[in-house]
This record gives C-alpha cells, sequence and structure tokens, in this order.
C-alpha cells in the first residue's frame, strides 16, 4: 500500500467520539474490504444480541440469569423500575457513606477517623478496583487503599505488618457474591483474628459487600458490621467495577464516581449504534477476529504509554480470557476459544519483550493507547524543544510504525487525559466489545465453568490431605507413599499423597519425613 | 499413561537439589524418550557453547562483547585476575557504601540520615530490582524504594508529589551504562530540576551506577555525586540483577546481598553439569524447545503460588522474550524466534485468566512456583485442621491436574521458601535455561536489535516535530496536514505529522489545530 492509500485508510477507519475525545484507529491492521463486508451479518446478529441483553433477556443460560452491568450507569435503561430505583439509590447510599467515613460521621470505635481501606476481595472484585484506583487515585487520597487479592499467608502477614500503626483506623470490605469463595472467606478470617489480636472489635471495622441473603450478608447483619453493600446477581465479577465492588473502594478513595459512571455511559451509548464504522467496539472486535481469524491465534498485546495505567492489561486479561476462554461454543461444539492477553506500559516495555515483538515470533497483535496529555502543567524542557513527554510520545508512534514495517499488526485508541471519565469509557469500551466477539464466535461470555471446577479440584486434594492426616494418626508405624495412597483408597494418586505429605511436612504440621527426597518411593511417612 | 506409569515418570524426570531445597518437576510435559534422544547432541552443543562462554569467549557477536554475568556470583571463574579483584571488591565497596548510608555516616547536605530511595532506570535496570525488592523487601526496610522506570512526565509527577516530604532525604539512583538512555537520562533531569526547586543539592543526593567513562560518569564525577558504581560491558541489561544495578538498591533495602549471590552460584554450579537429568535449566530449556516445537508456538505462563513473587512473570518477560525474541539465526537465517510469557501470581489468576487456560484456546504451557513454607510462624485454622496455605496449596495442585487432564502441560519448580537464597537460584537458573534454549535453536540471546531500532524510530519523530513546529512559526498562514507535510519533506508521511501536531496542541504547545478532527484532512495548523 503506498502512502497516500495509508493516509486515507486511516482516515475512512477513523473512529472519533466528539463527548469523550476518543479516538480509535484501526487502520494498521490488514484486513480488506471483502472480509468487512463478510463478516457484516455477523455483526447484524451481534447487534441484536446486545440488544435483547440489555432488555433483559437471559444472556448467561448457563446460570439463568440477566445480564444487567449496562444498567449500571445508565439505571433508565433497566428492564424493571424497582432495579432502576435500587441502582439509583445504592449510588447515593455509596457517596453518603464514603461522606460520612470522610468527615468521622462514621468512625472506628476506638477513634475519631478511619485513615485506611483494606480491601479483600479476589478475582472481578480486586482486579477492577485495583485498575480504577492506580488509574485515579488522588496524590494525596483522603484514605489509603490495600488489598488482600489471594490466599497466601505470608502474603496477608506482610500486609498486615505494614499496617499494623494503623489496625485501629483501619476500615476492612469483604467482597463477595456468595461469601463462600475460599480465598476470600480465608482472608476475613484471618484479618478478624488479627483485630481481636490486637484488642479490636471487627465488626466496628467491617463492611460487607455480598449478595442478597449470602452468608456474608447473615454474618454482616448479625455482628452487626459497619454497613452492607449489594452484590446482584446480575452483574458477574468481571464487570462489577461500576458496582458496589468498585464505587465503594473508588469513592473512598476521592475517585469520583459519577464521572466514572457517565464516562461509561456515553461508551456504552457509543457503542449501542449499529454501524460497524459508528461502534468503536465493534471495530475492536472486528480487528481481533481478524487478527487471530476468531479463533484465538494471536495473543493481544496491551500497551498503555502512561505509567497511571498499567494495570488495565491485566484487568483485561481477566475480562477478555474469562469471557472467551471457552471449550464449548453455544451449540455444544468444541471449539476452545479465547484470547491470550499481556502487557505493562510503553515505553517501559520497548526495553524490555518489544524486542521480541519487534523481531520475534509473529504470534500477536498490538494495541497502543496513547494519552494526549502529558502531565498538569507545563513540562520543563530535556533538550531544545523537546520534553520528557515528547520522547514517549516518540517512542509510541516510532514503535507503531516499526512494527507496522514488520508486518505486525496494532491498533491505536487515543484518549485526552486519564482522568475518571476516560476510566470509566474505557472499561465500557472492552466489556462490549468483549460481548460482540462472544457473538461473533458464537459462545457464552458470561459463564467461567472452569473456575468453579478448578475449585472442586482444590475442595478434593484438601479432602485428601484431611484422610491422610487421619491414617497416618492411626496407623502406628511410618508407611511409604505407595501404602499410603491405597489406605486413602486413592492408588492411583501416589504423586498427589507425596505433594501433600511434603506440604504439610515442610510446615510442621502432623506428618513427618523420613529418606532421601531425591527418591519419593523410597520416604517414610509418619504422623508427627 | 496409567497412574502406575504416571508416579514413575514423576520420579524419573524428578530433579532436586540438596543445598537449595529446590525441586524441578517437568514430568507433566508430554515429551517422549526419542524426542529426548533426538535432543541429546543439540545439548551437547548447548553445553560445549556454555563453557566457552563462561571461559570469556565472544558470546555476543554483534557487539563483540564477552558474557559474563556469571562470574559475578563466583569471581573465581572470571577469566582474567583483574576482573576477579574488580568484582569482589565492587561487593565490598556495595556492603560498606550500605552501611554507610544506613548508620548515617554519609548521610544529605541538609539531614542526618537518608530515608529514601528513589531509582531512575528502565529495562533491565528496573526490573532485576524490582523483582528482588517485591519478593525480599524486610516489612519494615531501613529505607523506602521507589522506582522511576519510564519517561512519563505524569508518572514522574505523581511519584515525586508522594514523597515530596521526604525529598530532603532521598537518595537517587541514576542507572545507565551509556548515560545516554532517553528515558533514564529525562528522568533524571526532571528530578534534579525537583532537588533545585525545593532548594535542595542535587550532587549531595546522587548516586551513579554506570559504565567506565561514560558520559553519566563523568558528570558524576564532576559534579561531586555521592557515589558512583560500575556496570561493566560484559553484564547485559537483563542479567544484571547481580551486578551494581542490582546490588545497591538491594543492600540499601535491608536485603541479604550474599545469599543472593550465593543462591545464584549454587544453581549456576548445578547448570553446568554435562548431563541433561541432572542439570535443571537443560531441563527447562528441553521442554520449552518440546512444547513450542523450537519455534515458540506455545507461550510459557509463569504462575506463582505466593504474593511475593508477582513480578517474576515480568521479569522473565524481559529476560526470555529479549533474548530470545530474535529476527535471524546465527547463520544469518530469517527464524523469527522467541517465546512469549505472561502471567501473576496462583490462586488469584485462578480467578482471572485460568479459565482459559483450563478450557481455552491450548497456546500455552504453564510453569507453576510452589513455596512450600505458607509463612513463618504457625497458621491459624480456618477450618478444622485447614489452613489458608492448605487453599494455596490446593489450588496449585488442583489446578495442575485439571490442566494435564485437558491436555495442558506444565512444569512444576518448588522451592522451600522465599529468601535471598532461593530469588538469587530462581534467577541463576532461568538466566542459564535461556542461554541453553538460545544454543538449540542457533541465536545470539546477548543482543537487543530491535530495542536499538526503536530508539532510533523515535528520535526520526522528534526530528520531525521539530521541523513542524519551525515551518509553522515561519509560515505566515495556516497549513493543511498535507502541505505540512511537503514543506517537511515527507510528503509520504501525513499521519505522522498529523500525530505531532494533535499531540502539540493537546499540550498547548506551539501548534493550533482548528476545524473536525473527524476529518484530519480539513484541519488547519498554524504555529500558537
Amino acid at each position: 500500500m503506498d502512502a497516500a492509500a495509508h493516509w486515507q485508510r486511516y482516515q475512512d477507519w477513523l473512529y472519533y467520539h466528539e463527548g469523550l475525545e476518543f479516538y480509535l484507529d484501526i487502520s494498521r491492521m490488514g484486513f480488506d474490504d471483502a472480509f468487512v463486508s463478510q463478516m457484516q451479518p455477523k455483526f447484524e446478529k451481534a447487534f441484536a444480541d446486545m440488544e435483547a441483553l440489555e432488555n433483559g433477556a437471559i444472556a448467561n443460560p448457563d446460570e439463568n440469569r440477566m445480564v444487567g452491568h449496562y444498567w449500571l450507569r445508565n439505571p433508565e435503561i433497566a428492564p424493571r423500575d424497582e432495579l432502576k430505583q435500587e441502582i439509583l439509590e445504592n449510588i447515593e447510599r455509596i457517596e453518603n457513606f464514603a461522606r460520612k467515613i470522610h468527615g468521622g460521621e462514621i468512625h472506628p470505635p476506638k477513634a475519631s477517623k478511619f485513615t485506611d481501606v483494606l480491601s479483600i476481595g479476589i478475582g472481578g472484585s480486586a482486579l477492577g478496583p485495583q485498575f480504577v484506583s492506580e488509574a485515579l487515585s488522588p496524590d494525596f487520597p483522603p484514605m489509603n487503599l490495600h488489598f488482600i487479592d489471594n490466599t497466601d499467608p505470608a502474603g496477608i502477614d506482610s500486609l498486615l505488618a505494614r499496617i499494623r500503626d494503623r489496625l485501629s483506623t483501619t476500615l476492612v470490605l469483604v467482597i463477595s457474591k456468595s461469601g463462600g469463595t475460599p480465598d476470600t472467606r480465608n482472608g476475613a478470617i484471618e484479618v478478624q483474628k488479627a483485630f481481636e489480636a490486637n484488642g479490636l472489635d471487627f465488626s466496628g471495622h467491617a463492611v460487607a459487600i455480598t449478595g442478597h441473603e449470602s452468608a456474608l450478608e447473615k454474618q454482616a447483619l448479625s455482628e452487626g458490621w459497619v454497613a452492607t453493600f449489594p452484590m446482584h446477581d446480575w452483574v458477574g465479577g468481571r464487570t462489577s467495577a461500576m458496582s458496589a465492588v468498585g464505587l465503594v473502594p473508588a469513592a473512598l478513595q476521592g475517585i469520583d464516581i459519577h464521572a466514572l459512571l457517565a464516562g461509561a455511559k456515553a461508551m456504552d451509548e457509543a457503542t449501542r449504534r449499529w454501524a460497524l464504522k459508528e461502534n468503536p467496539a465493534a471495530l475492536l472486535a472486528l480487528s481481533w477476529h481478524y487478527a487471530g481469524n476468531g479463533r484465538g491465534e494471536k495473543d493481544m498485546v496491551i500497551l498503555p504509554y502512561k505509567d497511571s495505567l498499567l494495570l488495565f492489561s491485566r484487568y483485561l486479561q481477566q475480562l477478555v480470557m474469562e469471557s472467551l476462554g471457552k471449550e464449548k461454543d453455544l451449540d455444544g461444539n468444541t471449539v476452545y476459544q479465547g484470547i491470550a492477553v499481556y502487557g505493562n506500559k510503553g515505553s517501559t516495555d520497548q526495553h524490555a519483550y518489544v524486542q521480541q515483538l519487534r523481531e520475534g515470533v509473529p504470534n500477536f497483535f498490538a494495541t497502543f493507547i496513547e494519552v494526549l496529555e502529558e502531565r498538569r502543567g507545563a513540562s520543563p524542557e530535556v533538550e531544545p524543544g523537546v520534553t520528557t513527554g515528547d520522547y514517549l510520545f516518540g517512542f509510541l508512534y516510532g514503535t507503531r510504525e516499526a512494527l507496522y514495517e514488520n508486518q505486525r499488526d496494532s491498533i491505536t485508541l487515543t484518549v485526552p487525559q486519564v482522568d475518571a471519565r476516560t476510566v470509566g469509557a474505557l472499561i465500557a469500551l472492552y466489556d462490549r466489545a468483549v460481548g460482540f466477539y462472544a457473538s461473533l464466535v458464537n459462545i457464552n461470555a458470561y459463564h467461567q465453568p472452569g473456575v468453579e471446577a478448578g475449585k472442586k479440584a482444590a475442595a478434593q486434594v484438601l479432602q485428601l490431605q484431611k484422610q491422610v492426616v487421619e491414617i497416618l494418626q492411626k496407623s502406628g508405624q511410618p508407611l511409604s507413599l505407595e501404602e499410603l495412597a491405597v489406605r486413602a483408597g486413592v492408588g492411583d494418586r501416589v504423586e498427589m499423597i507425596y505433594k501433600i505429605v511434603r506440604h504439610l511436612d515442610a510446615n510442621g504440621r502432623a506428618v513427618k519425613i523420613e529418606g532421601n527426597p531425591r527418591t519419593p518411593s523410597s520416604l517414610h511417612i509418619s504422623a508427627r
């Protein structure tokens, strides 16, 4: 393609949203008109699917649930009036709550003000709030936000050590729809114990964000926690950033949640249009489909050139891979779908893996994110007429051009600045693009059967661990791994038995191993 | 394969290092004996290449440099006596320096002690120190460590705002081999200006870690900076964690650098053996080659089940992708090599992208990292007989098993705990595995031509920006983008001209745009 044709293609495909001052450029994806024509009917179906979903159709057939996260930023379109009222009241409650916490009207039992927020949640109950916080937290937020997003005892210890002097003024958010997610429940139990060990009344510090009538809600009500906020069954974890899950921590940090919602609402409206070229989410889905032949053959590399957007790739990793990474399509065919997502930030990554992007295995397409505003205020010159931000700009477009010259495709998003409105718009844009893409490849984007299966597999391991301990305690003598497996009724799982006893022994618990670790078959296991 | 055969395969391939209490299990990679036999001669060559490299052969032919990072942790094997002496002296200097800083013997011009460290560097000069810091920093380190690892003005502002009250007690490390890396130079200039704006003498706070006779070294010496430490031309950026680049920030944070070096040395010794099954780095390289057919056809997903190892995947992203992501092999053939790397931590990621790993597109192999020690000290029970760490353990092995059942291969590393010795060993293990893999596929693992090309492309963009501003200032009237491009002598680069003026206009600099942003051809550009 010659330069004039390039420039024409750039202009032909340029999407611009006036209200959001947002640009999307897919001209450097190598599709042609024939591809677009061929995709057109699929997009008609995707637009129709999305409209039905927004109107309250059951869009998550496995779980027989509506998918309603779009209503959160525009309650007017909620399919029932009581839903609309509930959404509006919740936003107001969250704002009032944050105001009272900041003002000291709600305060810890033994102090006049809360200073810190400790958020306990995993998956969608962590990644959205983490991304929003990293992107938007003021330099001096009204409260410091910390996360427990794992069931790692050492990680919990380390965090509690670092905030120990402020534990008496820490507000704890426990975020779990069912209350039964073990990682979150474990974190909450450990934090509760830490409060008790410090003579503090946990219930005077704790807030539950949870489903209606969940075990966690019941606990919070019976113990008199500071507050509870709802998680709706029509909002999935990975699209919950605009529900209480995301809004409560954001409001406590002093982030403008109305601007966040308004940005998302504006993008939702833009991505509701039944015209491919006028719909930025459709343009993204088109590009993804082209890049990977609708089968995820290319990884999606996310390169925001702005420090504060560092966690966007991790947020998208969850959104895209959990939504699209499916074995079966909606007709039950085995399809092994998905798109792998990774990335951190530019230009930093140019000194890391961009070497491979430029020259190595061409198994990806890049998404550049440009932020027009260098910084608040003027920049000093680092050379005559050149600023630090000029370099950032130059690296972005230098890299984009070099990738293109080497037949590596890329998408470029341009936003005016990183503020709540823009972040809300980015979240909404990718939400919708994932929904469209799922329609194009005919999968359910709103369930996660593999996550449930993972929980079950772990529960089986823990069950086996209990059995092993019991067997060893009853046995008067050391047993080999093989003997232990047979007695536990799992003669075919010697390796797992070995892992279990190694784990227990290493932590000085219940079990003792003797012998040469190099030859597991020779080991003798006994109760400690 | 039946269960007994599995257990036999597990034991046959289990690698155990007694001193490091380190296990490597590649039994769940699906290779067979024929594959191993076929790879054997390639490994003989890889072992020979590595021996030559350690003995001081020119292993980076493009840059005519020796590759000597192995000498850093075992100076005895350095090929010349003065190198050995220099390495030993440097370690001693670093320790003495940290001791004097901690004790206040070296102190800021206007205070009795340094409290914070601000490290300015990018790529290898950031990722190693960041990973080591995240993994090993004490809960209450003697100094707080901060990073500027980008040329993002807003990121620099945000960091400087957060440490503004402690700027007068902040020690600044400027890390750049040439001193000419623009990202690092820009960061240093902006930080220097911030010191001056606060009436502080930058030279009394600054430390250079740089190459001999670099521009940065000259500046540091002429301005009388606090100290300078060397970067050797025989240590590449991405393998510099055990040089002054990694050791200075580690020592300042109170990390045991001797244990770090000792762990790496022990692993180096283990990975020097000319026997595939007794060499854990060779076993890794074998597995990688099997997974991706020696062409990077599968992504490497890194899943440490431990919060403190979160950044290991990012560290490996650089190490693996920058080392292996190459267009040409050593014979000049076009090969487009590399292996894509991503990951964060378990079990957190099980609530994110592991859905896709389990069920979706099978374009990856996983590497699980198990840490045997749950935490320092005993764990409370979260259920009868069950701890938070049991869940972490159960999630790891539940997921490993589920992946295997779905024909997804995985490697499992097991380490006793996360301490300096283990982290040193992990760094050394992957260093060496990358070196072996490069031999297997016949590429130079020690250069990064694409990074240099990226810098040049950016410089061209900045040059064009200067031209554009000059043309507009000379022109008495507004110009269209096309006219501007022609006058700048780049009639074929209208799109780049457009990006440049949009960038300048958005920041209120030099250039003004009028017209409809939706149709770039209609815009009029003038000097501001």
